[in-house]
């Protein structure tokens, strides 16, 4: 098998190797993607605001750097988006609500603080659905502007997906940074649970927010991950593990193969591209396991669907806070579906909230022995129900990215798959803390199959 | 033994019972904060600003909803005031820096929103020093202004230690809740880690700030830190354990008591108000096992000494974001010591981070073990090393309040000691999770002294 490839994808990490030799320059780079930009963004329309002048000067100074010989970080001259619930000194934080119209907030948030002062260029904030769970905004997958680029993070995905970035900064509460990788075939990763600072970023649930990086293949995202985590990475909980240069190709041996409600979501196409690559690896002598194997994945796959549904529901109760406040503040510049969560949150008791977060940990437990016990490099399934969905209001089904999410461990979606000529990831995830073992394994499945 | 008693204690928890008669308005027990703010605040400087006809405004719809029978919450007319690091959509928040003067944010914080829509009247912001770890801005003590009310919550603890209010929010890092309410003869708690949403407070160490609340008495305080972890609770870590009316008195059993180097800072007459303490209590049947007379107790106490300065590296680490990029952009606007702390930070490898928060962990678990494996109900000590020290730059030692601190175990200090006339905490704390069991206990040797 040979898998689909995104001719789109502009590669940071390959250009910093022309960097060092001085036949290329990060304003070059960053021109690359200002045509793109130029030629694709009236159809896309990935970006709520971009300053291109401050971004020139930031590449001009970075170029300075390169010749120099003393670039700031892996990331100096890093060309990158960000999602508009970031916040921003200098680019207004909007969160795709009109209620917050024009609002400048005054400092970066930890993740953009890090990566400003790691040299990266930032060209604009990109576009996501209201307060990335309510209303879509309009961006347009770039492979079928018909369909949705997924959301919430439609622009960072759908920048990186059309090539007019190499790396946008995304977040994910249950599938917002790997449904639009999938859909705009792109790399797409979100570590471990806790691995990042959250502060300045605009808070939906505590217990599920991540922060997530999409880029053009799996070094662009390590790179700029693993900056942030080691700039303000953490805070008493979990880390990135393995933060630094790009983790060698590692075969998996052995990996649990999940199917999930969202194989029924799937059409025969859509199944049949992942199941070519589950072929071809087991080809290549990756043994995976499944319900249909073993009665151990069975019974972890019947916990999931009975469990799956609750992770909405936490994200629900927890948006309380700050959503009850701006329903009363803002009215009807909130949007319809947020209304309704906050409704649906406060007929919620507190000991059901316990009893949820209990549910996460018993699942998070047998999840993790059963990969333990299994003697499994982590799990692989699809990482969207196929490609994107026709229409741009709806964002498309969480269900495949909302496992990881909600048990906390980090997870990368590939580009790999197709169906009717449209893109769709192949997803892998692992146990909680082992963002650089699955990276290598990642490596691994990039190299045998592009 | 008679305990101290500090009389201009205002109590909210009592003038509800009036309320409810009718006999007594929260519109006069407001007037009431006023005359005393009136009279007293020239001298004692607790508050960087207020809003009083806001405040009427509030304690006016306030009284109309008692007349009514129908009170929002056991907060309802309660007056508080609100440290300066916590966000206020209606006052500004400027975190006792120049750097951030006149600053308005647009919401809320989590917890004040709690209260603000359980009916709290909202009286003004307190000072704070500067981020709550810089310079201190001059407020004094309620029993001496010549000197320091403690910090960094300065302004809460003589808010309420002067009977200018019931209740004030406060933040604790270090010391920062016990140690200004021991200092102004108040009543504090915090909460075990994680109880308290913190979004909208000033971050300074996401893994040792913590929300607390100083007031008149052990009702007032748990009254509103019940209120906050029912509406903004939590947030998958651990919960303030049985929120909701003020525990029954229930006899500790065994306690454990601790020395640690704080009781070499302090004097004689500070030490005989403490063994004064002790020896009532094993008068009343309590069980005192400490290092001279268990050596598990003496291991525990020379881990504790081994460790505790760690404390104050975790948060300078995490003190990178936001603070280099605070001095970066405000440069001598940042008071000398945050510089300090910064330079500190920036020789720090994340390999020694990560160790601390492992000695982190290893100091709570074996901290949990030995509460449990005495059978003990918690553990005593003093709040603070004797009464505050003379002079308004310098806010006190913090050891005594720092152990419960790093470990993040709930701990109260009840005002019940004196020394030279001044008063001083003795401080009660108990393992993760038994805030509410260890109310139970405050309540009963408050009832037993008091």
């Amino acid at each position: 098998m040979r898998a689909w490839h995104n001719p789109n994808l502009l590669s940071f990490a390959a250009a910093t190797q022309r960097f060092a030799a001085g036949t290329f320059t990060p304003r070059d780079l960053l021109e690359q993607c200002i045509d793109n930009i130029e030629r694709l963004e009236p159809t896309v329309g990935a970006f709520v605001i971009m300053d291109l002048e401050a971004a020139r000067k930031s590449a001009d100074a970075s170029t300075a750097r390169y010749r120099a010989g003393q670039p700031l970080s892996p990331v100096d001259g890093c060309p990158i988006g960000i999602k508009d619930i970031i916040a921003t000194c200098d680019l207004p934080t909007q969160m795709g609500s009109p209620a917050f119209k024009g609002v400048q907030l005054l400092h970066d948030a930890a993740c953009i603080h890090a990566l400003r002062t790691g040299g990266a260029v930032i060209v604009g904030k990109t576009v996501t659905t209201e307060f990335a769970i309510g209303l879509a905004r309009g961006t347009t997958n770039p492979f079928d502007p018909t369909r949705t680029p997924g959301g919430s993070s439609s622009g960072s995905g759908a920048a990186v997906g059309a090539g007019m970035l190499p790396v946008a900064i995304a977040t994910q509460t249950q599938a917002s940074t790997l449904r639009p990788a999938s859909y705009c075939g792109a790399f797409g990763f979100k570590p471990t649970y806790g691995s990042f600072r959250m502060e300045g970023v605009h808070v939906m649930s505590p217990t599920s927010d991540h922060v997530g990086v999409i880029g053009a293949n799996l070094d662009d995202i390590w790179r700029v991950a693993s900056r942030i985590a080691l700039s303000v990475g953490g805070s008493g909980y979990d880390f990135m593990q393995g933060a630094g240069p790009l983790p060698l190709a590692v075969q998996p041996k052995r990996l649990i193969r999940l199917y999930t409600r969202g194989w029924d979501e799937m059409d025969d196409t859509a199944k049949h591209a992942f199941e070519d690559m589950a072929e071809s690896l087991a080809q290549k002598g990756v043994t995976l396991i499944s319900k249909h194997t073993d009665t151990r994945v069975a019974a972890l796959e019947e916990s999931l669907e009975a469990n799956i549904d609750s992770a909405l529901e936490i994200v629900v109760y927890e948006m309380q806070w700050p959503f009850a406040d701006y329903i009363k503040r803002y009215g009807d510049l909130i949007g319809p579906r947020i209304h309704s969560m906050i409704k649906q949150a406060q007929c919620m008791s507190r000991d059901h909230y316990t009893g949820l977060l209990a549910m996460q940990r018993n699942l998070k437990k047998q999840f993790t022995d059963l990969i333990n016990d299994t003697q499994s490099d982590g799990v692989i399934l699809p990482a969207s129900s196929g490609p994107a969905p026709v229409g741009l209001d709806y964002t498309g089904s969480r269900v495949f990215a909302s496992y990881a999410n909600l048990v906390g461990f980090p997870a990368f979606t590939l580009p790999l798959l197709q169906a009717h000529g449209l893109p769709f990831g192949v997803q892998l995830f692992d146990v909680a803390g082992h963002d650089s073992a699955l990276c290598a394994r990642a490596n691994w499945v990039i190299q045998a199959f592009l």
